[in-house]
């Protein structure tokens, strides 16, 4: 298998960014990462997007949005693992690029979600459930994390408060990031007081709606180190993939996501690491309850102690394991498709040196978990700085 | 790049399968391939399916239908290039068992397309269209396609009669074809009769709407050689993928398939072949004109020949290039996500000389083209008898 190198990174705005497309969104970053990469040409293109169709009508992406950047011709394929489908696509690009099909490639997501009703956007994200176990009978994202809160806090003793400070942290990141959604700092006060969505989350336990794309590049090693200019070339040293049954009533524990975990076995074997060499992590924290759980699934701490980590300070910037120091997506945003990659964006700059105000001091590996629904689908990556 | 074999195959009912789900056509076809396979258990599971989101209210497939095999744990990612899905979920596959990311796939696609009434299916099959350009000021496929039809009239003389041969020598194919959603044989009268959609096309030059799924086991050569128990070894020989803008007018001829041409070309180069050396062809023919210009634009016959084709005997079982033996999408059926996969399994049955009454005789070699909207999307595929 041919190592893989990260090239180029691009991010487009994030936010409700009523006066573009999706369209438009996604050629956003996708030129900057070329830019950043400094090539004008890719072997091929993987666009990780949840549902064009029901967010703005339009499914076929691949070939849309290669034509969108003057790439029509280019192989161009569009990949779906629900909020896992930034993961996926960048998977699918890896074995492309480590197969040899192609040199480099153009790993994309995105979604522009706030062109629909509140109501048609909670149906889009409703599909990545089960339409017959789960939705059919009111099941919605924000309560079934609930459910995962509520059995985490009678089984472990976890806080109202130890969720809150979980949102707290990651707006600090966020206050530092000019690309998050979300700049203010808030308070675990200003968290708990907030409206309740499903109890036990309010509403500033929740990643926002967001419109939104990111992407890299991706290049076999050798052409990674020619094209590199003097900066470090960050390899993906190891990619996970899992499943597990969607239903989350059909799991045996609701206070772990097994998939994490075996996604995280697999990209951490494939990169010869152990999760405490990590030197910071950027995780799906799309609930308050989702970062302590995979906190936990991901061994990063031991089973109900993901509650103390962001009290204890340990997972903030500066303590001893930075995690989402993005912003993650409750600060950062949340365009379903595009999450994954972004969090390979974050990485990269991050082992580049050029995260500014942000910057995580020697950071030299990296993880990154990236899931879909109540985490039936995880896909872990491993990036580190190449010797 | 490691060298990729098929080593199990499988179709579940094709056709207006009211009783069926998604999920339970779909689990048919993987079981079929699997026990075909002669094994239970595989690395990682491609889903090619063009919209389940706006056809059944479900998106987040491979882990949905990973967990329906008792496979919840294996890594499964939906991939979608529309009517092209079936092709893009072969092309991952292909990647990862090329790249030794994983020995064994599962390659799969699935359409449920009668749960939703006539408008519905017709909007949801016109996102694959540029919603924008396109869909905005009412075109349709049959729309679309009768414009390539008329232009190859036009400038070709291309006949009315012409068209209706292919309908006529697919649905004799079909006759053939146990799994065939329509088996009757029909003449030119009918299809020169038959109801007008968009003019010159009628319902008889048009495949239809139907429900199915197909599946291909994909293995590393060495492996599939151990568990062929005597069967000829199918191999991969090259696959190839190219895009084009999605909007029909944006392209400077109506009367070729541009994508079609750069993925044979890139799937020939691959595999070594030419055009000429194929013994037959599973080519898309989502309406009667479209077999007419794919046989042109993959080279098969000069342009302005493939009318000529069907009406000559040629591309008929028993001529000197069989194409769509199977019935293809007009006789077969057409669950656009599954048709990709579809060809290869009509391939590989027919390679190992087990397709009965439709057994092209002495098949070594074979071409299977399959592309999303009016060809924005093509993947070719070549698959030959292991020497």
């Amino acid at each position: 298998m041919r190592e893989v190198a990260i090239i180029g990174v691009g991010l487009s705005q994030w936010g409700e960014i009523w006066g573009s497309s999706l369209r438009s969104l996604w050629t956003e970053a996708a030129l900057a990462a070329l830019a950043d990469a400094g090539i004008d040409r890719v072997d091929t293109i993987t666009v990780g997007s949840m549902s064009p169709g029901l967010f703005v009508g339009q499914e076929h992406l691949g070939a849309l949005l290669a034509d969108e950047i003057g790439m029509a011709g280019v192989p161009a394929t569009r990949v779906e693992s629900a909020c896992a489908s930034g993961g996926v696509s960048l998977k699918a690009a890896f074995a492309e690029v480590a197969s040899g099909l192609a040199s480099i490639a153009l790993a994309t997501g995105v979604e522009k979600m706030t062109d629909v009703s509140g109501d048609e956007c909670t149906a889009a994200l409703a599909t990545a459930a089960d339409a017959e176990l789960e939705v059919f009978h009111g099941a919605t994202f924000p309560g079934l994390y609930a459910l995962m809160a509520r059995a985490h806090m009678e089984r472990y003793g976890t806080t109202r408060e130890q969720l809150a400070m979980v949102a707290v942290k990651n707006h600090k990141h966020g206050s530092l990031n000019p690309r998050a959604q979300y700049r203010q700092v808030i308070t675990v006060n200003d968290v708990v007081r907030s409206a309740r969505v499903a109890d036990p989350l309010n509403v500033l336990d929740c990643s926002p709606i967001t419109d939104g794309a990111a992407a890299v590049v991706l290049a076999e090693i050798g052409l990674a180190r020619k094209l590199a200019k003097g900066r470090p070339v960050v390899r993906i040293a190891g990619i996970g993939h899992a499943t597990d049954c969607i239903a989350l009533h059909n799991r045996p524990d609701m206070t772990t996501i097994p998939a994490t975990t075996k996604a995280a076995e697999r990209a951490l074997a494939m990169a010869g690491k152990r999760p405490q060499d990590m030197h910071l992590v950027e995780l799906h924290d799309c609930f308050t309850i989702a970062e302590i759980v995979v906190l936990e699934s991901l061994g990063l701490c031991a089973p109900g102690e993901g509650g103390k980590q962001a009290e204890s300070g340990r997972t903030a910037l500066g303590g001893a394991l930075p995690v989402n120091v993005s912003g993650g997506l409750k600060s950062k945003g949340h365009p379903v498709g595009a999450t994954g990659i972004a969090q390979i964006v974050e990485l990269t700059t991050q082992l580049r040196g050029e995260a500014g105000k942000r910057q995580v001091a020697g950071a030299k590996l990296g993880l990154a978990q990236n899931m879909g629904g109540t985490g039936a689908s995880t896909v872990v990556t491993v990036v580190e700085v190449a010797s």
